[in-house]
């Protein structure tokens, strides 16, 4: 899709569907309006009732708990109303029939979709086909997009490092199938990284055309030396059958982050995760858990992350409902 | 069952579980009271705090996201506390099992059961169960009643002809097995319309005892001719096999709603469906979506009603705790 | 797991795992605060905002409707967010996996953790690993601890005896697969039972280190003699196969609560049985729907219990966040 079908007439955010073609001064802004909501662990939650009265409606036809809880509580927080639908498969066989349900929500005044679909293009048409007060947050795109994680991944980066102008950032792993790298990227290359590498075995890797700028490297020690920020990808199992990709434990012994491996990067290096995480495959367990590890920090900015985007879609429609 | 168990002793309704019986007044009160609750697309949803302090129990044993999905929103929107369940089936195998969970429900302080079940009798054998305060509102019963279909639809009518007396109104296709109209019907006729015309194949057809005052009609252009009301019902494929209804495009080319049938109602005729639909099987895609296609408007007409309901059902309890 | 593990340094209960090691002054503290929350069927539920600002995640690993219903109308009723997960059992296979779901809803302000899960050990190891303002509540662990069905027993047992100290009650059925009677004799015996009693064929007896104190009666009738408490247990199914377990009717005529065996308790005796239950199977009918059973008073009882479970666990934090 183009750029501009997220934006309204007046070049307002409408949709989240792909962080392709937002200014830095958009992301900068979504970014400092999460920065709000985050939280230390233990300190209450964030709370605000921005969104109240706004219906949000979690469409999740692959089950993902985790990020779908993430979305829930975000809009929660935000005192909007939320409802919870696992769509069958079978309603979006054909187009029309999952329009009429998206259509069918709109008519019991749902006004923002977050939606996660294996198939790409389904947010897209959606956000084509609802109303103009109604607003698409994508959770999750195919192999595609999934830009609420690209914004919690720059700011776990901004968080330690301050800013991304000069940083040198691995993406290792299965980037050819990566919704996280592909938005990540995005992320990174607006906010200003000129070092970006993407990592991984040759049969992983994207197709020529993708991911323009970044550098390809397909030796781990080589993509990880000198980096500020080393980010794994889940590595899913599915993928080593009929391949040249080497499995289970060759693959850790090739690609995944070893203590040694991680010693490549510079000293003060972080180390992310989207999780779910294989340890043992991608990553040794005990980097995961280590002190350089923002893994669950992460998870922490995801939650802010959303609340602000949620915030920033929905800001005429709670506007204009008085709030 | 017969009408009186819908009641209390004082005569207010205390469950609903068929619009038939009830009184036009009845209805027309019910009526008035959803219009209240009716907002157009992209207005804040309506909300009140009728039932704060009420507990709503969702109990939907077939899978039905989009009526779930409504009564939550329902209930939520009046400020009741509700929670969803999917009943399994084994716990409705036998009655006693089935009430046992009922009973379950109702000592964790549950104060309204919305029931759907694909097995008749259910929403009877419950509220013959139940202590006094509580109250059972049916969202679907077997082949039997779906009692808050048949007030959005008279609401969709009543929005658009303002009276119901001296209407032509077709219900087209799988009368039969259809809930949706034989309450319909009923909220038709107590409403005052006497042309009310059942449109179907032979095979598809009530059995003769059923739907007294309606003509029946097996031709579809016939049926529709005249209409003010034209309102087609899903065909479910399953009907197909075994039969002697002709099966997907040799359907629509006999019953479907074609352009050209529709010119055969009157020229404001209005097209209504309860969804989900079979776009090309039992109406042609472009009426649906077209501008005499009222089918969304029924969706918010959806929950405005079942507010209504809710309100009405729940007002002693909401009157006692201090509302 | 030692129960110093489910206290703070100060002595305060931080989590409830099992009601082993509770001293009589604890558990009268939760009944206390548990009986504050009780309501008659019919009168308002309870509700109160000390768990405002707390988020609670309900996490089911093993199918429970009723139970998880209980747990997630007590948190919401104390004013808490919920959110309700189904973990899928992959994601326990190995420890590590289930920690990191774990860490995930830690990371997205999730505070209290209530945990069904059919494996030993799997809430000592969650207690054990998450950060110290959190809590975890179980609600059932394998055959070993269910501890707020076993505080609803206690508090049914008081509301209509006044005391603990010199009854004679019995618990029968199968003790030796049952969370349900461990945690009711820990609360009886702590509360001062001395007569306490498991009844149950020889298959169904637990392992002799276990039930100290109890004494073991393999007739109905001898155990339930004189008694002014008879719990009965579920039997399950897939224990009579390949078994010396009398099935079906047979194990109702050897072991199932009859009028008769009943006549042979005091003549105030009280039937108890935690659901969901097996009529002529475990127990007749018409006793579980008689004047002697206070059945549904356990299950009213259940939400009261857990409100003031989650009220205890959660006071330091709630004080912390300004209530």
């Amino acid at each position: 899709m183009e750029m501009t079908e997220q934006r309204r007439a007046d070049g307002s955010l409408r949709h989240l569907l792909t962080l392709e073609g937002l200014s830095r001064a958009e992301l900068e802004a979504l970014l400092e309006r999460a920065q709000h909501h985050v939280r230390r662990l233990g300190e209450p939650a964030p709370r605000s009732n921005a969104l109240e009265g706004v219906t949000v409606a979690n469409m999740f036809t692959e089950p993902s708990t985790r990020t779908r809880v993430s979305f829930e509580l975000a809009a929660k927080r935000l005192g909007a109303e939320v409802v919870n639908l696992e769509v069958q498969l079978s309603s979006r066989v054909k187009g029309e029939s999952m329009l009429d349900t998206i259509f069918t929500l709109e008519a019991l005044h749902v006004d923002v979709f977050v939606l996660r679909d294996a198939e790409a293009g389904v947010p897209a048409m959606v956000a084509a086909h609802v109303a103009p007060h109604v607003s698409v947050l994508s959770a999750g795109e195919a192999h595609l997009s999934h830009p609420t994680q690209g914004l919690l991944d720059a700011l776990t980066v901004l968080q330690h490092k301050r800013r991304c102008d000069g940083l040198s950032i691995a993406i290792a792993g299965d980037i050819r199938h990566s919704r996280v790298a592909r938005s990540a990227c995005h992320a990174f290359q607006t906010l200003g990284v000129k070092d970006l590498r993407i990592v991984a075995p040759e049969a992983l890797m994207p197709d020529p055309g993708e991911f323009n700028g970044c550098t390809r490297v397909t030796d781990i020690a080589q993509g990880i030396g000198g980096c500020d920020v080393v980010m794994m990808l889940r590595i899913q199992k599915e993928r080593f059958a009929n391949t040249t990709i080497p499995a289970g434990d060759d693959y850790f012994r090739e690609f995944g982050l070893t203590p040694a491996r991680l010693a490549l990067a510079k000293p003060d290096a972080i180390v992310m995760h989207p999780q779910p995480m294989n340890r043992g495959v991608e990553i040794d367990g005990a980097i995961a858990d280590g002190p350089r590890s923002v893994i669950r920090q992460q998870v922490t900015n995801g939650v802010a992350v959303r609340m602000a985007a949620l915030e920033i879609l929905a800001a005429p429609l709670a506007a204009r409902r008085g709030r």
